[in-house]
């Protein structure tokens, strides 16, 4: 791997707007904590649009989860249609990540492992943690290297993860594909504002993933050998703040079609949407955000919204009972980006 | 009209998007509705910025609200200034279309009409309607064709509705006009968040359009002698997402100078935007959002707000009573947006 | 000074879309106040990221707060990296303009200032105002010239205050650096929505400047010898709606490193956010806003904000109190407008 060493220079040198982390790793990580009356469990990830395994209301006390995340580089076809590739950056081999879900007051305890076969560093940023970066200051992996991180979900909502190595390698890993959400319930579980509980049947997680692949003179996308190899190249796209494309799940119908996802009559469903990056505005053609969570689940539910708002960097939650069958489409609500550039998915609902 | 057969080929091949529409007129319009005890009402639709004779509190039980849109593709100039023109596709001939207005409970009876002079095939998606992608399952015209569409309005607050005939052509013709907005207004009316009534004394009705018109190699904007002969060349400038105009009333100083919207010191109007596509940050200039509803009337209105937000794809309500006279702007406050592009508007207020 | 006549030529060619301003100047300002039973003081200015001396809860009546606000011209290097510099127009010399505070009932009484050695004309539209287009129409100073402009705060919350000529000339002053915020308290302090108060130990004032740098043939940025000289030019930049800078405190790097905001463990910032022309999305890496006003001080703040949202035109305030010791970067979480293009600041947290 003759490509790791100067992209791990160029990170370096990138890092004057960052250089916190490093700083971090030797000032925080402070009081041992007392995890004495916790019950350890190991919560199984899934990959996306699907969620893992979870109780909407914690039974018994809070709970240590332990999850395991691996970074993995990979070659994604974006858009088969139009020869647009890239080498994504992944958590688990997925676009976005997969979608972790604690209660308040439950410990995260994620080891994070780099293969050695990876070309570059990554780490992971918890917008639902405190503290160390979010956990970046604390989970630099090398290729080769692994981490443990330990941190209390203190705060009910959803929220993006990210990796954040430091410089314009956050840009770049971010809008690579290295970023999910987490979801931390209320113990009680879900309320409307008078407090009446919110059940759902199943869960639909949407990761919006702006892409901003390099062309060559002619307009068609380039083509690379290894992960980090179109480093220059995307940041010279990237700084026209114009994505080439805006997908969920990783690709161009990833989530339409006959991938789409499968809801019936009378279902209530909840879609987490995550967005790194870039401004979303979901809709769901045909039905409602009933319920939406664009704040944290602190907040009182914003009610029948025809289009909500995603706040680039965060991830948010629309609850919706289908009344009727047919084909839903689910689209950022910009047109343009949500059909010429992708942002579409389907949730197909039968029954009568 | 050789045109019509090339473009309804553009349509079908770019529909693997959005082919879910043709589907459900199978899957969908199930249920035979009872409509007794409804009474029927025809609702006169005015050009905007106007909105059509209303009640604020309905009087009786719900009625059945008969509605005419009639599709109109024409050439209009969007700036005089700079040559920018475009074949707009409308209803009823104004960009945006007429404001709909009925109350919670109503059913909405609309017939949609479709000349043989067209070049296009249109539809319509009522965000505020549930089930059969708004009603654009259920819609599609022809040139030359009509159809009726009837759906209950269960969810007060302001709605976009737009054209929506399947894949690329969904932007496309959402970018050349094809939009306006329904209020569902409450029964008892809008009301603060305590519940006391809040009324108003007119409506002042903003349709913001973005606009993407080509241009030549010179720089200048292209000419087209047909309705839909832009497409290939709009789908180019579309992509961009920068957009070359963006106006309130379908071209720059539809609504300023002369074109003044009227109102009296202590008067309150009430302030509909409607955004089919892209984001909007209204202002007015020397006022302020007294009570905006940015997300639905079920939710309590957001309180004396500088700048309000209209997420793409979405129509938004803000309240402010006149204290002193003036012309007032009403701005997108992206002041680039507002003042170079076109989206501001002037409201004349006389009195003492 | 030669330039002067030609930009007020243009100036006065752009003013059609804006042409109310000096109409105004006629019809407006009418009641003499009836100013027995305020007290006056003097608000002492300082240059961000610092906030006035004030009073959180009022102390006695309302009171007339004189401040003064001189026009400077000035050249500003905007990234030292890479030879970004621009002709600033700003309030007292600094970008944002000063911080200004008072509360709700207070008589805001301006003296605005323009130099004779200034280039252009400047005024002061104020969005906490009430008529006159924000004080806009009563304040166009021409070098040499002052006026004395005073409004009563009747809504709380945080506002933006610009410069707003007329024409195109208001995007071309505000995107030029000319705008700041004014907050305005509760007379009885913050409060949560339960009524209870929430009190901060420093502020962090933020301003965040989108700059649309003019580059050469070969993509250098050009350099002007006088203010104003690049307005033809920024207008261009301007048009493709992507800046090429986006900025806390008027240059990259104003508020990193050595330059950092200070807090203690323990310690609650408000975090003070003005935006005048773009929409932002902030947040506080390894925090939170735990209490966030996005539309005003009369709605009861949104909680537990992983990111929250200026829209463009907008002051917003976010309460934190730091948990942790370490270095916190606030950004602007569209992570290449953050990091890339430079809209980052820190927060240097010491403590245990
Ligand atoms: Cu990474
Ligand atoms: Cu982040
Ligand atoms: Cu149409
Ligand atoms: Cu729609
Ligand atoms: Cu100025
Ligand atoms: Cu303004
Ligand atoms: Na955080
Ligand atoms: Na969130
Ligand atoms: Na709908
Ligand atoms: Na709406
Ligand atoms: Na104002
Ligand atoms: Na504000
Ligand atoms: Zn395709
Ligand atoms: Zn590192
Ligand atoms: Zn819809
Ligand atoms: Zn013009
Ligand atoms: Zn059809
Ligand atoms: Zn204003
Ligand atoms: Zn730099
Ligand atoms: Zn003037
Ligand atoms: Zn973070």
């Amino acid at each position: 791997a003759p490509h790791a060493p100067s992209l791990r220079g160029v990170n370096a040198a990138s890092a004057h707007l960052y250089n916190a982390a490093e700083e971090q790793e030797t000032t925080v990580n402070a009081k041992p904590a007392d995890l004495s009356g916790y019950t350890r469990v190991r919560q199984k990830l899934v990959a996306p649009p699907f969620a893992p395994e979870h109780e909407q209301v914690a039974t018994g006390g809070p709970k240590i989860v332990e999850i395991a995340l691996e970074t993995e580089e990979r070659l994604l076809v974006v858009d088969e249609d139009n020869g647009g590739e890239i080498w994504a950056l992944t958590y688990n081999g997925s676009v976005p990540g997969p979608l972790i879900i604690v209660h308040e007051g439950d410990m995260v305890e994620l080891t994070l492992r780099n293969p050695a076969s990876s070309m570059l560093e990554h780490n992971i940023d918890f917008h639902a943690s405190t503290g160390a970066l979010g956990g970046g200051g604390l989970t630099h992996v090398f290729p080769g290297e692994e981490v443990v991180l330990r941190w209390k979900a203190t705060k009910p909502g959803c929220f993006t993860y990210h990796c954040a190595p430091g410089g314009d390698m956050i840009p770049y890993h971010v809008t690579h594909g290295m970023n999910g959400a987490i979801m931390v319930l209320p113990r009680d579980g879900l309320k409307d504002k008078d407090g009446n509980p919110l059940r759902y049947d199943r869960i639909a997680y949407f990761g919006e993933q702006d892409f901003y692949l390099p062309k060559d003179e002619n307009g068609d996308y380039r083509t690379y050998e290894y992960a980090g190899d179109d480093y220059a190249d995307s940041l010279d796209a990237m700084r026209t703040l114009i994505p080439t494309h805006l997908v969920f799940n990783g690709s161009v119908g990833a989530l339409t079609g006959d991938n789409a996802i499968k809801a019936k009559v009378g279902e209530t469903v909840l879609m987490v949407h995550n967005q790194a990056n870039r401004d979303s505005r979901p809709h769901l053609i045909g039905g409602h955000g009933s319920y939406v969570w664009e704040s944290s689940f602190t907040d009182p539910p914003m009610r029948n919204m025809e289009t909500w708002f995603v706040r680039g960097g965060s991830a948010v939650a629309a609850m919706y009972t289908f009344e009727q069958p047919g084909v839903y489409a689910y689209v950022n609500h910009n047109l343009i980006e949500g059909i010429m550039l992708g942002a579409a998915a389907h949730i197909k609902v039968e029954g009568t």
